[in-house]
This record gives structure tokens, sequence and C-alpha cells, in this order.
């Protein structure tokens, strides 16, 4: 048979997808067997030895026999798992905030090698001044490995108004920075590492952590909001993460609650930032809007001791929170809304008067439906969020890894070659 | 090889997912090659060849060579076309409105067959007279068919707030009814026809037949607004139409954009729908808040003559509407955005008003790239709608119907069996 170009092209186009969705899937579920992988990805099992072999070949994934009998073992030979190989390529994450830096070494598998912090203000900081910071934290930090991971791309987590296609920072208010080219400043200062470099809105790459293995984790609708001086959202439809035509996606801090209210950072009145932003959030509790993380602890500390001051300004954050909410519930009916960041921060004090404003706005049917949580990752959420922008082209398309030389695929009772670098944030870290 | 029961499972799924697949690509697109259903399906041409078989002996689809030669010809023998048979199965489609009744046989491909229409107030009707009304417009309907279609399901565009599941309308406020199993109702008055009920809001069936056929064809990220009563919205979002997590998604007029505002049909306050919608209009202009069509009518025909009241009025919807696209094109980032329905007919008169509050709230990436646009399909949107909700069905699952017992593929040069039926809507009625 004869077969025509077009053929051949429909067909790379297929195996290229089929190596991304594998990779994907593996990527967030973990270990699975050759047949979990047949069956979740709907390909017969010579394909998916095929995939296999080829992301073995990249050093993306390996195989291994399980290092415990499943539940109820079955007769035969054992089934290996198919897993992300360790020693694969890793995103450096770069974490900007108010109030310090954060680094880390994460690899496929929200495999964190690595993580580090050094507290200081970025707000008085200029952004070279900042990234030179940031570029010593993480010579430092490369330097406690015990050997030099395959760095793919950095990720990078700012607090801010970010273009996606080269890392411009528009505003950072809490930083002070306007108009800077955060991408292309952090692409020569890091220029030693030879990586591409891309830039998120902290918010935004938090609530897809959440989205991915958080509180969203298996839904198919799903909204994460996300407190951090401004709101960001992570919305997930069907299954997919909301991108719009062009990225830009999500702003939902930027749907107008009231029309003739105070005018917003983006230059239009009453946006739904303006009523439950951070800076909303101090200024009704007589403190300094611009007061960042610290003020916030200390009305946090106020709320705890009962303040009424303290309350009353949480709960009127709480009221507009559902009014939003609401909307969006009307909008997209989601199975499940995740508040993280400052939202998850306030909601002891917010969540009556949210879930009496959502009851009353949104309607009976989405309304009685959606189920109202808080964000599970944590803090580790942005630098979780900035791996995932840094390796996204790997899981879009695998082949861009090169062929490692080594497409031995490592089947073994014991763990073959125990990852040289592999655990996570220690707890303490964690909690810093 | 030994091929588990899953993998047969997963096969039969592949299979069901590509009758659908195919099926749809004609029933949006029309006429396709056998090479061209290959590369835009991405499968190979021995699979399109079975798929293609199945469908025909399903009564669905039929294969013919092409009337004209192709615009560049190419050597060796013409290429056969798939198209729909538009002897395959069809949807009775009924539109209930305030001041007509009009019914339609469509089929796949959107090939309507047939389509009358009655004058009459069903504000002043039971839900049981306007039934029987119907009743007697599709009996005269088909017995003015050459022979019977062969009718698959029966779907009903309705003014109001309907349950999906089984069509019950909750309230219809330009019809007067409240509670009606509108469902029911019909199910029982036809069940000479004996076939599936299926009943949609008015506004939301025209969004989405713009979404397929209208304005919003071929764009993977559109929004269409159907002012009808209250507002509906047609939301694509990567090619794919929002449902949510149990279909209710979609609901943009009770998005809050005015906290304290008039209280809203739905129970809330401030809903978009009370400053957009038909209501809002007629009441801003000194008219009958429930005037319906004739009020507005009445309105338009004041704009035109310039008469102040009515221009304000209409660009103060105008305003509003800017103020909510403004919010809808932040959170989706859609490449295009239709008026149609009622905003199609102020268009004119709220453009204006409406651009520059967009102008003024959309963040500048997604503000500057979206298209603005009027729906393009008119009136005829309703009956469409409600033919694909009546078909949806099918086109999910085409092995519902049953082998036709003639599998014949036929191929001839000429059209080799003349459509019995396939007359589109003449200019005239079209108007009406």
């Amino acid at each position: 048979m004869v077969r025509s170009r077009a053929g051949d092209i429909a067909q790379s186009e297929i195996r290229r997808n089929n190596l991304s969705r594998m990779l994907s899937e593996l990527h967030l579920r973990g270990s699975l067997t050759r047949s979990e992988l047949a069956a979740s990805l709907r390909l017969n099992r010579s394909t998916v030895a095929s995939l296999i072999a080829e992301l073995a070949a990249r050093g993306l994934v390996w195989e291994r026999l399980r290092d415990k009998p499943a539940p109820q073992p079955t007769p035969g030979r054992p089934s290996p798992v198919v897993e992300i190989c360790r020693e694969g390529p890793a995103a450096l994450a770069l974490e900007l905030s108010t109030d310090w830096i954060r680094a880390a070494v994460i690899g496929l598998g929200a495999c964190v090698a690595v993580s580090v912090r050094k507290d200081l203000s970025l707000a008085s900081s200029t952004p070279e001044q900042a990234l030179d910071e940031a570029h010593d934290l993480v010579g430092s930090m490369l330097g406690r490995l015990d050997h030099g991971p395959r760095l793919a791309a950095i990720g990078v987590s700012a607090p801010g108004a970010v273009r996606a296609e080269d890392g411009y920072v528009y505003n950072a208010p809490n930083l002070g920075w306007r108009d800077v080219p955060l991408g292309s400043l952090i692409r020569s200062r890091f220029s030693d590492l030879g990586v591409p470099v891309f830039v998120g809105n902290d918010a935004d790459l938090a609530a897809c952590a959440e989205h991915m293995r958080g509180s969203g984790r298996g839904t198919a609708d799903f909204i994460c909001l996300w407190g951090e001086g401004g709101i960001g959202a992570g919305i997930v439809v069907g299954g997919r993460s909301l991108s719009g035509a062009a990225g830009y996606a999500g702003e939902v801090g930027h749907m107008t609650v009231d029309p003739d209210g105070a005018q917003c950072h983006c230059g239009s009145h009453g946006c739904w930032e303006t009523k439950v932003g951070e800076e909303a959030l101090l200024r009704r509790s007589g403190r300094d809007p611009n007061g960042g993380s610290a003020a916030v602890a200390d009305l946090l500390e106020a709320a705890e001791r009962g303040e009424s001051g303290a309350l009353a300004a949480m709960a009127e954050s709480g009221r507009w929170l559902g009014i939003g909410i609401a909307g969006l519930v009307n909008v997209f009916n989601p199975s499940r809304v995740a508040l993280g960041g400052l939202y998850a921060r306030i909601n002891p004090y917010a969540r009556q008067a949210l879930e009496h404003e959502l009851g009353r706005r949104a309607m009976p049917a989405p309304g009685a439906m959606v189920e109202l949580t808080t964000a599970s990752l944590g803090a580790d959420a942005l630098l979780l969020g900035a791996a995932e922008l840094a390796l996204a082209p790997i899981l879009r398309n695998p082949a861009i890894v090169p062929l490692s030389g080594d497409a031995t695929v490592i089947i073994s009772r014991r763990r073959a070659r125990p990852p040289s670098y592999g655990w996570t944030l220690a707890p303490a870290e964690a909690r810093r």
C-alpha cells in the first residue's frame, strides 16, 4: 500500500500526541502498569510498549517491578510499573515574592529534588538586584546536589501581570515594579544555565498546581481562586485548562461587579479584584492597603483575638467573594471551587458571609451541586506551578528531549537505580 | 494474540467515538471526500472506509461522485464525496414563542425538509391549548411531505428556564407559565409519533445553532449572546461547547453586575439580565416591560425615527451589554462574540455605548483581539438549535440508528437518488 505524505504527517502527529498523553498521564498519576496505561489512553498493548520504549530512550520514564505486591495478587508473573524517571529533565522553579525568594529543582511527576529560600524584601530591590540574589541562591542550591540535574527550563512565579510570550511584567504593585522585561533579564542573568525561561503570574501558577495535584485533582470542572495580591484563577472545563484564544483567559478578577466602584489597577472601575483583593481587605480593616503579607498576618491575629473590626473586614471580603463565585458557578457549573492563598487564610472568618451570598445568588441546580473547599498544596503551589509552566513544552511534545543513548528499560524486583535525588520537601522546610 | 475483555471494550468505544466524529464532521461540513475525512479525523483510509460503510448501512450517509469536477482536476479517477443522506433520520423541531408557533422537519446536516408557522398569542393559552395548536400544525405539515420522514426525536424551543433532563419549565415569564411539565405534556400530546422529546431554552438553542452554523462557525473560542426575553449564551471553549459538570453552564445572565440592583426572576439581585433583558429595555423606554415583541418592534420604530427616549434606552442597554461582555472577554478570551436575537436588533443603536464600555473594561490583550459581530442565522436559529438538541443522541452514538437493511453505497456521476425532500427555507418564509 502506498501511503500518502499527508498520511505520514497524520501518523507522526498521532504518535507525538500519544507520547504526550502517556507522559502526561505518568506525570500526573505516578506509577501505572502497562495495562492501566492501555486502558486509560485507549491504546492497544503493542502501541503502549512502543511508546514506553521511546519515552525510556529519551530518559523520561523507566519500568520496574512493584516494590510491594498488589493488594489482590493475580496469577501469573507480576506486572511491572512504568514511572517517571527521576533523573530525567527537571525545571528550575523560582518564586519571587514580596518578602522572599524561593528556588527548587522539580522534575516531571512534581518530584522536588531540592528547595531553598531566602528572606528579603523585594519591594526595596531593583529587578536586577533581586535577580542577583536569586542567582546566588540557585548557585548554592545546585551545589548541594550530588550531581547536576538535567535542567530543561526555568519557570518563574512573579507577583504581577505578566505577558505569557516573553515574561514581560506590566505591573507588580506589591514590588513597585512597572514595565519590567523580567523574562529577558532572567535569560541574561541565568545565561550560564543556557535554558529557556518562562514567567507566569503567581496566583495563576498556584491555581494550575492546585488543579493538577491539589484540591482540583480528579475533577473535570473545577475553579481555583487564588488570592495573592490580586486574584488568580485556574479554571478547568471538561478536564482541560481554560486558556482562551491566545492564553489570556481566566482574568476573573476583572469581571465588573460594581460598575461605579473604585478604580482598579487595570484602569476599569469596580472590578471584582477591587472588592476581594488584599488591598481592599487591608483598607477595610483600617490597615495600610500596601502593607503586604505582614499586614495580613497582623489582621489574621486580630481576627483570632476576636477583634470586631478585623472580623467585619473579613466578612465583607467573604460577601464579595460569594457574589463573584456565584457568577462563576452560574457561568461554569463547576463541581468544585477551591480557595487558595489569601482566601484559604481568611476562609474561617469569611466563609459564613461567602456561603450566604453564594446561596442567594447561585442558580438552584449548579448551586446545590458545587463543593466549596480550600486549596491543599499550601505555599508549595507557587513553585509547583512554576515547574509545570517550565515543563509544559516537554509534556506537549516529549520528542524534544534528545535520545539519551541509553534505551534500556530497567526491570528488577528492587529499585535498580535508587534516585540520586528525589526527596520531597522536608516538613520543616515546607512550613517555613 | 489473546485480547482482553477490557481491550474489546476499549476497541468498541473507539469505534463508537470514530463513528460519532465522522458523522458530526459531515453534519457540520457537508460533503467531504474520503481523503478529506481521513485527514480531518486523523484516521487511515481503511478505517475511514469501514466507518462510511457502517454509517451508510444505518442510512445516515451516502457516497456519490461530485456533480462538478474539482477546481484543480487531479489525474486518476474522480474522488467520490460522502454526504449526509437526506432520507436519514430527522428531527421534528418546534418553536414555541410568545406570538407564534413554528414547526419544521430538519435532518442531519441542518437540512430543512419543510417548515410552517402559525401566528397566535401563546400568552393567552394554557400549555395544553398551545400543544393542541402545535399538534394540528405538525399534522398538516407532515401531510405536505411526499412520504413520511424518519422522525427520530422532537426538539422544542421554549422561552423560559428549562430543566434539561425532562423538559420541565420552571418559569416562562413571557407566556405566564410557571412549573409546567412541558416535556411530559408534549410526550403525551405527540404520543402518535412515538419518539423522544427534548426541550431547551430558546436563547440557548439559538446560540448553539449560531456556534455550529452561523457567526461562530470555525472559531474555537466563541461566545454567542442571544437576547430573547432573558439572555442565552452559547459558549465554546477550545472548540467544545461549555456545559459544566451537569449541563447547567452558560447562565451568563445571572452574573451579578450590581449587587444592590433590582430583584431578578431567579431570586438574586442585580443580575446582568436585570440590566440587559427585554424587560429592562422596555421599562427604560417608558413602555410596558411585559409588552413582548410588539413593544420591542414599537421601540425599534421609535429609534429609527430618532426619538431620543428610545435611543437613550438602547444606549443604556448597550452600556450594560459592554460591562458584562468585558467581563466575559476577560474570563474567556474569545476570538469572537456574536450578538443575536434582541441584541442583533438593537445593535445599530446600542453598539457605540457597548464598544465604549468594552474598551474601558476589557483587559488590553484579550480586548484588542476580540471580534464583535452579530448573529447570522436570523430567526431560523431557534428551530435549527431545537433540531440540534433532538439529533444530538444520534451524533453522539450513530449506532443507535438501526441498520436499514440497505447497505449499498451508491456511486454515480449524477445524483442517483434525488432527495425527495430537501429544499431549504424559501426566502419569503425565512423572512416571515
